[in-house]
């Protein structure tokens, strides 16, 4: 597993007691000096604080020194005390660790609706600060975990002319999904100098091949947030062709990241990996491949081990897309299930009943002779998320 | 209860063992004579072999004498084959019962994609003819059933200058849901003569009004039929004026076999009754409807007896529906949760205690000033549900 901190970056982490007396619930990651800042936010109408905030300073100033998150509140729907409550938590942190609150991003996971507890900010705020450069990766990705069953990081070390660049990033969230503590956040910290411009702009098209195509539940968060920071204390600036490089790894370290999401969504015991082809756009390929990984039926089916091809074929034929059915093919585990408008003949059950017992499903589908492609990865639905966020506020 | 069979209609039920031997799985309701037809169907492009042939009889005479429907065996995607299949066992059910094949208008339910054993057809068709008259509106509903828990029927008894109409229907499918065996059915009888132009009208407007506002998980069958046969048996013919008084108390009958299909929604242990008003448009508000009953963590709070707003706010944050966050106002069992972008000071869990236990939950969301408005019926998402669906083959 990738451990290794980018060079110019200290984590730091402590105990404020939001929720759970004594366990870590802040987290801070700070800059040794300013670094250019991405940020990716909720599509939600209803943006928590934090949101608000962060979205300013990336967009304000395109720059910053530090990420600061908080579990066990999410100030989300708080009005304007919530917002003055978000920039406080700032300030007192910046005081703390010497930094301008300006400089940090804010990003928090929790129950919506509550006000923060300023007095608990207060207090943890100075040993936050204290702790600076004494956690690790794995010490960061574990106090923003809130349902989330495994602590979730990944990383690169890259090499530009025989200098090491080094990617590092953290998620939680079990899943892209909006129960009151499952928030998806993630941050990603770099040790190359990047321009503001590239850096952003590489983070949104990399979200879109990853954490976009990445679903639990369907749900969206108040609070959904991805930080980037690019410090350039490796002594490397990455531009022109680089920017390739350095555009793919950051890819494949949020695909990794989104893997682990969806491998922890809440209950989840089966990944679906959903392609779709043959369809008449991306977009079409995409609605096709949303509903197929939305529909409780597909998903119950996983969970059950069930190579229920007419629950698939039928989500396909419901989804809204234009396609001739009799085009269609779907092919679980690389099994064939369906074409001609009709099932195969062969004996799924005996041929799926070993790659059904596995935790990763590939699952093609061809819906013609179109241009449109999608992936997707998608959670199965079990006892257990109904458990979780049925009984999740008591 | 409502129980009585509209005149010059008789009913039959009988085994033909297409899945579970013994229990009554054939379902055939005979007008005396020539009725207006109406039908609706699946909108998924995956039509079962019955839709197709239902359709065109519907579309081409536009009148009919007889509803025959079938569970254990959906006659899915089985190709041209299952045409033929389909057709035969009209032909069949014809000869035995005096009819003409092209004046039957069948519906299937049960496993997709396996063709239908056309031996056992041919073994139970003339004990289902001879039973014609035997059958009531319950023995009817109850044969019809597959993952129902109750056999659903409802009716009204109308008034035409001093004559009796009578109007009865009955429905079957745990929810507007596509598992292999969950198909919605539906059959409308009644005995006044209605114009078939006016009637299909009629159909389609009270059809948008309750079955297409009633959802259990989203997904949409491949089978999905609604049939009306109106005969005229009562000597009373409808027309003019009285036609808007026949259509609201079909829309009256429909909205309660809507509501009695949500009820028992597979593993429903509730029916949130979701009313969108204020939003831009009518569309804008089934949106939000739609996106707030789909929810699987709204779903899941309401199984939990949660008075969980945020969840709710969330789902309509990412609904795509334009609104200020700020308007948005929610209602759940007549306590106000939220307004002003944040939850109000009532004391929720307190206040809606006792209305969690029940059964009906009405949930009332305002999204502004707009002139919009759409009504849902939505079952809420249990541990059942999980267990009918993942389970279900095996």
């Amino acid at each position: 597993m990738f451990t290794a901190i980018p060079k110019g970056f200290r984590l730091a982490v402590a105990s404020a007691g939001f929720k759970t007396p004594g366990r870590k619930d802040l987290a801070l990651a700070v800059s040794d000096s300013s670094a250019s800042a991405a940020g990716v936010f909720t599509t939600n109408l209803f943006k928590a604080a934090p949101v608000l905030v962060g979205q300013d300073i990336v967009k304000r100033k395109q720059s910053a020194r530090a990420v600061l998150i908080n579990t066990g509140q999410a100030n989300a729907c708080t009005g304007s005390q919530g917002l003055a409550n978000c920039k406080r938590a700032a300030a007192l942190t910046a005081l703390a660790a010497g930094l301008e609150a300006h400089d940090i991003l804010p990003a928090s996971t929790g129950v919506i609706g509550a006000q923060f507890s300023m007095s608990l900010w207060e207090k943890a705020v100075p040993a936050l600060a204290a702790n600076l450069g004494t956690a690790t990766l794995e010490d960061f990705a574990s106090a923003i975990m809130t349902t989330d069953s495994f602590p979730k990081y990944a990383g690169e070390r890259l090499d530009f002319n025989g200098k090491s660049v080094l990617l590092a990033g953290v998620a939680k969230g079990a899943g892209m999904i909006c129960p009151n503590m499952a928030t998806m956040l993630s941050m990603l910290l770099c040790d190359a100098f990047v321009a503001p411009e590239d850096w952003q702009a590489m983070f949104r098209r990399a979200v879109d091949k990853t954490f976009n195509r990445a679903t639990v539940d369907g749900d969206t968060s108040t609070n959904d947030t991805l930080y980037g920071l690019a410090n350039g204390a490796s002594g490397v600036t990455v531009t022109g062709r680089d920017l390739e490089v350095l555009e793919a790894a950051l890819t494949r370290v949020l695909a990794d990241l989104a893997y682990k999401l969806v491998r922890d969504g809440e209950g989840a015991t089966k990944v679906m990996h959903i392609a779709v082809t043959g369809a008449p756009s991306d977009k079409d390929a995409e609605i096709a491949a949303r509903t197929v990984g939305h529909s409780p039926l597909v998903k119950t089916a996983m969970y059950g081990k069930d190579a229920n091809w007419g629950r698939i074929v039928c989500a396909l034929g419901r989804s809204g897309v234009h396609f001739n059915p009799e085009e269609v093919r779907v092919a679980l585990c690389g099994v064939e299930l369906f074409k001609n408008g009709q099932p195969t003949d062969l004996d799924f059950d005996a041929l799926l009943k070993e790659p059904l017992e596995q935790r990763d499903l590939p699952l093609d589908i061809s819906l013609g002779t179109g241009p449109g492609a999608y992936s997707l990865l998608a959670s199965d639905l079990t006892h257990e998320y109904v458990s979780i966020n049925a009984d999740y506020r008591s």
